[in-house]
């Protein structure tokens, strides 16, 4: 039997970088597409490198203009509308919820499995873990698993969507990208716009603390002092 | 208790336009909002209906220009590439098949509930009837009921998807909008781009047959007798 052709909703961030290196890897797969939102975000550098590693990993990339999200839709998520107002501190925090750009995850998986339709992809990845959970509502177990069963019979044939970091933690991500040797100066989490990662803000604050658990040095470069 | 809030996913044809004089004589809901995309279809005739149709019942209507779709995503669509490649004849032709535009359905109501999350909307129309369900994969009773699911847990609170159609066939639409007493004469439901309706795309077909069961004339003017 030939080999699937399988699709990654790549963001550049260190979930979906870690994952695209596992299915690199795991050499189960013809042909892998990574598909990228630039949706108005401030921080597209999180682009640049995930383009890096695309040619690294010789993957090709297709990035998808939705800014029209940001002007259109999406009101009042600080995502989307400057670099002033995002909130500093832990991703638990009740104001890290003004970052949530409503039903995103929904949006960038119908359309990616529009993308893997319209290529002969039969399997969707996505990189989403148990640290989303309790911040986003369409990272919750249920709704990938709501997700996986509309996904599957969107189409005349099956599109398989697959979530393999849903019982990881972020800790447990960055000792998976050790063991795959992932090149994470070629990732960006930093919610703001910044030359380095700014360290603060509730991505940053979780990332760092996923290395910590990892017990090695994330090689992205920061503002301060760790 | 207050009412709540509505959207309906718009097209501008005769289905989403009875739909919207049924939402409005329910007087169920306290506003309701209209969302009609433009995603590079060649009948953008439709959206001109569509904004009349608004300003008639006084809806506020948000129009979202998803034309990337076209450009970016969704290969070998005959609805995105030129008139000249769209087939006549009947809807249940194999040919009509070329019309389909990859997973496009979750697409728009992951949009719309991404709208509807963000004006503070509930509940979400959608005008899939029977007659769609052999050529769209993504209008079949069991991804509309998947659907239904993976809404009701996209957000902290529940977003309703009803599809009061999903029983009806085009000719009771046709019925239910002579109740209505719905003006067909602003809705438009052709493929093909010109001044009047061709008469002869499966779209332009199955709209006759609908009001040739319903019992009574179309009040869109076609191309060629009747």
């Amino acid at each position: 039997m030939s080999k699937k052709n399988a699709v990654i909703v790549f963001s550049g961030g260190m979930d979906s970088t870690t994952l695209l290196y596992d299915i690199v890897a795991s050499k189960e797969f013809n042909k892998i597409y990574a598909i990228s939102f630039n949706y108005g975000q401030n921080h597209t550098k999180e682009l640049v490198v995930a383009k890096k590693t695309c040619e690294k990993l010789r993957v090709e990339q297709k990035i998808v203009d939705v800014s029209f999200l940001g002007k259109e839709l999406l009101f009042g998520s600080s995502l989307t509308t400057g670099a002033d107002n995002i909130p500093e501190g832990d991703y638990n925090a009740e104001n890290m919820k003004s970052t949530v750009v409503p039903n995103r995850n929904m949006i960038l998986l119908s359309l990616s499995a529009g993308y893997a339709i319209s290529i002969g992809a039969t399997v969707l990845f996505y990189g989403a873990h148990k640290g989303d959970h309790e911040i986003y509502p369409d990272c919750r177990f249920e709704f990938v698993e709501k997700m996986k069963q509309v996904l599957a019979i969107c189409d005349w044939s099956e599109i398989e969507l697959r979530a393999p970091y849903l019982d990881f933690d972020k800790g447990d991500i960055a000792i998976r990208g050790k063991e795959l040797n992932v090149d994470y100066a070629l990732t960006w989490t930093c919610y703001k716009g910044g030359e380095k990662a700014c360290g603060k803000c509730g991505s940053c604050v979780e990332r760092l603390e996923a290395f910590e658990k990892a017990g090695y040095s994330d090689s992205v470069e920061y503002e301060e002092e760790k």
